[in-house]
């Protein structure tokens, strides 16, 4: 069996606290109520609120940064590296449904220097995003589509799965993967 | 030229202070100095910011209602009315960033009773679109996608552009709708 660390499980009970209850809304004392640890001891562990949101947010930035860079090395085809990247952010919101949702959703409470880094990284992914449906289009493998509409109809089209997936919801991640994969590549109509 | 009563004023700047503040960082104080009303002349128009967000929501949520019910009288055909729909939220998002966003993002700050019958009218509104899908897939006009994976991947998918859309883009309404109606139909991939 995994030992966890306090440390580990205060990051744990934040994420899914974050989510529950917002940002802006949850408290320190909530927190180290949930991990039962004393104020005392807790504030050994972590300094403040936002030193875990920034955790929370750089990690997972981090996964797609990650993932991305690993799917453009794995191959050249804009449409292999699509569904790779589908794949990518599907597999990412099932695994950490609760720190998915903080990084979606919190990130704007960052305080600078933070906040821009985190601007600086997204945008950065969304333009390695974009050149794979620009170098799709090129090739005429994709649609002559705006590839800015592009991106962001495909991009938004991911952000329900960590909302929605449970796991005893009883589809599987495959089933899941696939159908959206289908839907976004070969589109919903069958003629 | 159109002359907007106070209580039109009070209704349009309060959907921006709160798309641009968040509803509960936004004070009554704040938008009775952003439509320069002194709050004795303020408060004869609005009981309270929750008043607000209620008609907010409301309306909103009847814009999608009324679109969906004219679309399913216009057509039996699952496929025109999927587009038809995706056009719907498209022109919503559209022409009232603000309020949509507000509609969007800060439905949770609704109190009872008004929460649960603002979650009843988007869960008939998802019904009615599954139906779309699940018509569809019987028919054999759609591919076989499990209906839950397809609603959601495309009601997501759609809403980005009350963030993103600016006149100042020069992307006009047109190519924007035949665009995602063109991904989410037909796919990005050619083959």
């Amino acid at each position: 069996m995994e030992v966890k660390t306090s440390k580990e499980r205060i990051f744990e009970e934040a994420a899914i606290l974050f989510r529950e209850k917002g940002y802006r809304a949850a408290s320190m004392r909530d927190l180290s109520d949930r991990v039962g640890l004393k104020p005392s001891s807790f504030y050994n562990h972590i300094k403040s609120k936002e030193e875990i949101l920034q955790k929370i947010c750089l990690e997972n930035a981090k996964k797609f940064v990650d993932g991305m860079k690993a799917i453009k090395k794995e191959s050249d085809d804009p449409l292999k590296q699509l569904q790779a990247v589908i794949r990518l952010h599907v597999d990412i919101a099932i695994k950490d449904r609760s720190s998915v949702t903080v990084f979606n959703d919190e990130w704007k409470h960052l305080s600078e220097p933070f906040l821009s880094d985190f601007l600086k990284m997204r945008k950065r992914y969304e333009k390695e995003f974009s050149k794979i449906i620009e170098a799709g289009v090129k090739k005429k493998i994709f649609r002559k589509l705006n590839p800015s509409i592009a991106l962001f109809t495909i991009l938004t089209s991911l952000r329900w799965i960590h909302y929605w997936y449970k796991p005893k919801r009883k589809i599987d991640v495959k089933t899941l993967e696939n159908d959206v994969i289908n839907l976004l590549v070969h589109g919903i109509s069958k003629v």
